[in-house]
């Protein structure tokens, strides 16, 4: 079972935001919210000094982050040997429109951890892991599919990796103008971004009329 | 300036999709499409062994990315001294419900671009640059503005590297379940992801009456 909830860790040389400090934070309930409100997430590590960096999606429970992939793949082979690795989730909140094209920024909510991944072995673990990933995503979807058979758990790897050196960044708000300019007449403000979620749309080889299932209204993505 | 566009390189023993390879692309119309509809890369990078995953805005000229940031950035200083980089673009297009856990899966288009970067040290070209990202997120906003000053222009880094080792994956359409579980009474189809472009909000500093510009509703993101 993951650990249970830990304090927030100082930020670690490798993880502080030196630039603009203003926008790092450090404690577990900001950093889980960023995470919980995401899907994909940016996985990098080096293969012979080369970084590759991968999306792939990502779950949380406790303070170990998951997430899961064929048994072939290269990522996750390569990961499993606990090389370190950094795994980073952006979400992007709006387009910061300022008086000077300099000032132009993004208003975003960003993690990013630092740590080694490991194979979840135990089989249990394995498959509770994929329950809450798929309920992660549609709330009780796991219950209203086909039982998943042992050789697609084989087939399946499922890393993790111990949330011990994270930091958040978040930028938000209007712009942040030079002074002097606030008087130009140029139009600043922000053009707020989010995940819109659309009306889902039934795969063709439906062979009989099943109405939409009402959790997939739950679904939260980005917020 | 940036070179002209040059045929398709193969993909490189490093940028192949090996597992799934119905999903890999590398001709340079999907991939800079791909490109194009972005606004946030992920770029990995290495120090001391470890790599980090660093969200940024980018944007495209011929055959180069583009990226920027502070001349005081790590992550920018770091990667002008030219080590090996990636750089990721993700679209996230929707959810694949499956009939199964196992074949829920993601739709979605990405693209992975191996190089080195090297810092834009002409000012006309940095310039020019920077205009060609400005404009790119909202068209025409480069002239709407303030102009740059040389200061800002020299507190400034931006990075090229050129599209030489690149791939896209996509995955799209319904979920591809076992035949046997298309029988089942259980709703399978996708639910479709976007980023939602909302109304724009006036800086409560704007000190006059100005209308929003005609051309916010020009922005295009993720498609």
């Amino acid at each position: 079972m993951p650990p249970t909830k830990a304090s927030s860790p100082p930020p670690s040389e490798r993880t502080r935001v030196t630039r603009l400090p203003e926008r790092g934070h450090y404690d577990r309930e900001t950093v889980y919210a960023i995470l919980d409100a995401g899907l994909i997430c940016h996985v990098g590590y080096v293969i012979d000094g080369q970084p590759f960096v991968t999306p792939t999606s990502y779950w949380r429970e406790g303070d170990r982050l998951y997430w899961h992939g064929s048994a072939a793949s290269r990522m996750l082979r390569t990961l499993a040997t606990e090389i370190p690795a950094c795994v980073t989730v952006t979400h992007l909140d709006g387009l910061v429109l300022a008086r000077s094209g300099f000032h132009h920024s993004i208003n975003y909510r960003s993690v990013m951890a630092l740590g080694a991944a490991s194979l979840v072995t135990d089989l249990d673990e394995k498959s509770a892991a994929l329950q809450a990933f798929v309920d992660r995503v549609v709330p009780g979807r796991w219950n209203q599919v086909r039982p998943t058979t042992a050789q697609e758990l084989k087939a399946t790897s499922v890393l993790h990796m111990d949330l011990n050196e994270v930091s958040a960044k978040i930028r938000t708000g209007p712009p942040k103008d030079d002074e002097e300019d606030y008087a130009l007449p140029i139009w600043a403000g922000v053009v707020p971004l989010s995940i819109a979620i659309g009306k889902p749309e039934p795969d063709p080889r439906l062979t009989q009329d099943i109405p939409v299932p009402a959790n997939l209204s739950a679904i939260r993505l980005g917020k």
